[in-house]
């Protein structure tokens, strides 16, 4: 057999497997695992008699244009749709300042590939979602954490963080940041710390880049509408590039999301998406377009806001009744996460394998931290098990909790 | 206005837009254009009722993984399936051999980030396809061109191409190269010259990336399902990353394609896939897998072969009636593409304005070409268009060569 280590790129030489996925696989092994690990969208509430509507109309109506090769840079009138989707959202786009991509995460590739050499420096938050950390080291960047604070980001620590990175000659071109319902601390960024994180970036010439997929989610009574307004809405001079997707509120296997940013990086975007897959799927985009216009989308999003509200209750009060006053966690007024802290002298990555024999996983804090810190911390998505499971679930993990503290 | 050009990778910045697709982009907005540019399949012989079938069973099923997130590898159950279809190729691989891609462009990105560092060389034919050339010079890599002969590769020159490449220390990973009715001459190469590629690869010690979107649409009475043969059906020592795809067999909208490689390689192209777009969409690989499993995919191949034969006899005739004489090409024994020579004096590239006023289209052979050669070549899909449309095309194209040769 052949030694495949010198035909390696120096990227691909730097991979290592990922922790969490190993043990995710091993997890699918055993029987009845109850999984708080996996952040997935609950199929109970996906529109199946909608969704099989659509299909079935588009592929009776044997429109070539469903099945054939589009455009890359994403079907019309799905750009159309998209447009009125983001005026909701306070920020107006034309169609040159859209990109439909294949997920969220082609998203974050694409803007890696255009923005990022090797080297460069991508600041991103303490903790952060894992997977704009693997895009961003794909392209050989190096993620560099900020601390966050109760607005959002730690200003002070920014400033500190960006100009070492700049004394030893880094460029840091961007800041990555999810505002709403942060993965993994389902932490909401106040807007006036919005407003100003994007006076900061237009001061030190940093662009930001915002990542979007759960700000429909939030908890009435608990969040608004409005606090959700992300920062391009307020970003005049085209310093912010904008995510989102259809993978919470509509379905996760459509492989349907989109990037807003000014046009001339639209355009570097679209030809890295080019080489990169030709085009996001037709019959996806279609169905994703039937049901915007039909109104299937925006009909379900109270619905769906009550559905994962409730797992979050039932979830943080069965918390609180295994584990109360032993293990903490900022209530998220949207989303899909809890961020829970054990006791200091507890290690999340230690109690994983423990957990596992209780047939409860979930994803260690550590996996979210550039700088390794994060240990006693855990990530337990409520959004895919059931009432029941959450509950049976939190019962497991008590169990490995109050044991590893009794010694 | 931000000036974005500090802010993009050097990658980005070396991207210049694709003049054929600016000329596609003019040409739709033309009216009545006839187009023999895109190389896209026929939607007339899609098998609709069979997919509409699907779609619906799938999602009346309610099962949630059909529209859930999934396995970065791919669907399991169509790996299974994967395996069968290389096995009627000659190609033995298990389930760890195998990784399911969002259309075999993502097959040639991943291949190129696993495999290419910035200033690397690979080799390509004179001339290949312009998607893979994109792809490699994403990663900054250099496709040099090596001449064509009938059997396939001419050895003595990628024997002189390499040795140059070597000699000034340029790396040299793989060669590209697609067996099966090539994109765009449409040759097939020959079992023998497969085999003396290989031989010379090992010799070598470089890998061969086999791009095969067309062998199974060989002409009958023209060429054989055994000449058809992959490289890959040889290689014992692991030489060969065998791409192959269903874009051009059941519809390119769907985006499932896939790579059969050795398992190192395998599990890095899944860890770039990871990061690039996290899974190809459930519901169609979903799509695609029952499609196999119901002899839907298996049992239209007949009719796909003679339909595309029928319009290749139809273009030819017609290039014979109008240009017999003038004109010439290599008759395809399979696949979408007729290699039009244009007598030497002629550009395909000026004629391009000529034929865009005439309203008929097609893609230059300078694009094909890494040594920018090929200026009196043209490419004619033959896939797409109607007879009558093929007809009326070849008409225009043949006012605007005789127009070209008269002054």
């Amino acid at each position: 057999m052949i030694d495949y280590e010198p035909f390696l790129s120096r990227a691909a030489q730097s991979w290592r497997g990922s922790a969490i996925r190993k043990m995710g696989a091993l997890a699918a092994r055993i029987p009845d695992v109850i999984s708080f690990a996996a952040g997935y969208p609950d199929p109970d509430v996906f529109p199946w008699a909608a969704l099989e509507e659509i299909a079935r109309e588009l592929l009776e109506g044997r429109d070539g244009a469903v099945l054939q090769y589009g455009p890359t840079r994403g079907l019309r009138s799905l750009l159309g749709a998209l447009r009125e989707i983001l005026a909701s959202r306070g920020i107006r786009a034309a169609e040159e300042n859209l990109l439909v991509t294949t997920g969220s995460q082609q998203g974050l590739d694409l803007v890696s590939r255009v923005l990022l050499d090797p080297g460069d420096v991508v600041v991103v938050e303490l903790p952060a979602y894992t997977g704009a950390i693997a895009a961003f080291r794909n392209a050989q960047a190096t993620p560099v954490g900020v601390r966050q604070n109760d607005d959002g980001i730690d200003l002070d620590d920014l400033e500190r963080v960006v100009a070492e990175q700049r004394a030893v000659g880094h460029r840091v071109r961007f800041i990555y940041v999810v505002p709403n319902f942060q993965n993994p601390t389902g932490r909401l960024m106040r807007l006036e710390g919005r407003r100003e994180l994007l006076r900061w970036a237009t001061e030190r010439s940093v662009l930001i880049v915002e990542d979007d997929p759960y700000g429909e989610l939030y908890f009435e009574g608990s969040a608004m509408a409005a606090e959700t307004l992300p920062i391009k809405a307020h970003d005049e001079d085209g310093r912010v590039i904008y995510l989102s997707s259809f993978s919470k509120t509509l379905a996760p296997g459509l492989r349907v999301a989109w990037i807003a940013a000014p046009e001339p990086l639209v355009e570097k975007l679209e030809q890295a998406k080019q080489a990169a897959d030709l085009m996001t799927g037709s019959l996806d985009q279609r169905i994703a377009f039937e049901a915007l216009k039909r109104g299937v989308w925006a009909e379900r999003l109270p619905a769906l806001r009550a559905h994962y509200q409730h797992k979050r209750v039932v979830m943080e009060g069965a918390l609180r009744a295994e584990l109360g006053g032993v293990v903490s966690w900022p209530e998220p007024r949207g989303g899909f996460f809890l961020w829970v802290a054990l006791p200091e002298k507890l290690s999340a990555d230690r109690l994983l394998a423990r957990a596992l024999d209780q047939r409860v996983i979930y994803v260690v804090g550590s996996a979210f931290f550039v700088d390794e810190s994060g240990s006693n911390m855990m990530r337990l998505s409520f959004s895919l098990p059931s009432v029941a499971r959450i509950e049976a679930g939190v019962a497991r993990l008590a169990r490995v909790v109050r044991e590893a503290l009794a010694g």
